[in-house]
């Protein structure tokens, strides 16, 4: 059975993935890398890093995916659609290695990456697109990228099988939350907390009719 | 040195601490008793209750306070400033047992109650109510009760030295936020969280140049 599954995903205390304004320079606005110290801090990521806790949820993010889903706004910064030239934030090798599904309203080619990951641009609602990157995933788990408002559309959808979140102890004050619209979100989830001796508290959600 | 504290102040994940509409019948609104079922589990208030962690952090709502400031909306539900017999939620013997100091536009007598509370009304701005409120401590510490408005208003201005939170596991989607317009409040503030067996988790904010 192919999951649907949300990894390494931060929010503030107050609840927004990303501050504001998003641009090329700050792909994540006003909040910086503050959203993200926490695994730029592990062996996830850097090979000096720690191997506690925070580093144990990083890694998930690697093991077991067929395909990414991301938002446009994750792809780039506002107006990339405007560039053809615009290959994404990661460079010539992205760290996806699969099949990547960018949903946007300005479709353009696929464009194939080094190591693994092509990009496809989909003018598609959450639930087809999944089915989309499903078929890809050939029974590997599908990966629900980001930004927030992808990742609130999708839960909305009732789509998400397990989602792993970052709580940073930062208020941000503006930017975009991951929570808007989600009333009652619990209901379907069971929700496990654990504080990590770093500050940061990691959150899973287990939809409950997933074995 | 009299101190101003927050305690047992319970949030949802999306950062509401009361849900809507507020009514007598439904003090927290749709909330309902579901951000405050750990305390209600705890020996802090049922003799029965379980002593860990959440009892732990629950049972320091009552030591060391002479005095409380709270909010209009938590002194009733709206309306109560039209009904001359209001005396609060709490009963002839109310859980404060200290001067008690309503801020609302519309001030009554005094009102003196069994178990040593009193409630004062005045229409004062935080830094003005918490000079009133320490004097009549006579050292000892101030708490403030909420509700999230209140709370709020005490952060802006830069006048808590202590707050304990506690997140509980649930989305409301709507109420009264306590987050809104308390951007970078982490720069002031010592964090640390711990995440109960419960599902609750607190987060103890300590004023960096509080000794």
């Amino acid at each position: 059975m192919s999951l649907t599954r949300i990894h390494n995903f931060a929010i503030s205390l107050d609840g927004f993935a990303t501050g504001e304004p998003q641009s090329a320079e700050a792909p994540f606005g006003h909040a910086g890398q503050r959203l993200h110290e926490w695994m730029f801090a592990t062996r996830f990521w850097d090979p000096k890093g720690s191997v506690g806790v925070d580093n144990a949820f990083a890694e998930r993010h690697s093991h077991g995916f067929g395909a990414e889903i991301m938002g446009a706004h994750k792809y780039g910064p506002p107006g990339w659609h405007d560039d053809p030239e615009w290959e994404g934030w990661w460079g010539a090798n992205p760290p996806f290695h699969t099949p990547t599904f960018v949903l946007t309203h300005h479709p353009r080619p696929s464009l194939e990456m080094e190591g693994g990951t092509t990009f496809h641009f989909l003018d598609a609602s959450p639930t087809e697109a999944l089915a989309i990157a499903q078929k890809a995933a050939h029974g590997q788990d599908v990966r629900i990228g980001g930004g927030p408002s992808l990742v609130r559309s999708f839960l909305a959808a009732g789509l998400v099988d397990h989602m792993h979140l970052v709580q940073v102890p930062i208020v941000l004050g503006r930017g975009v939350r991951l929570w808007d619209g989600l009333e009652g979100l619990e209901n379907a989830y069971d929700i496990e907390t654990v504080a990590s001796p770093t500050g940061v508290t990691h959150l899973t959600f287990t939809r409950r009719d997933v074995g």
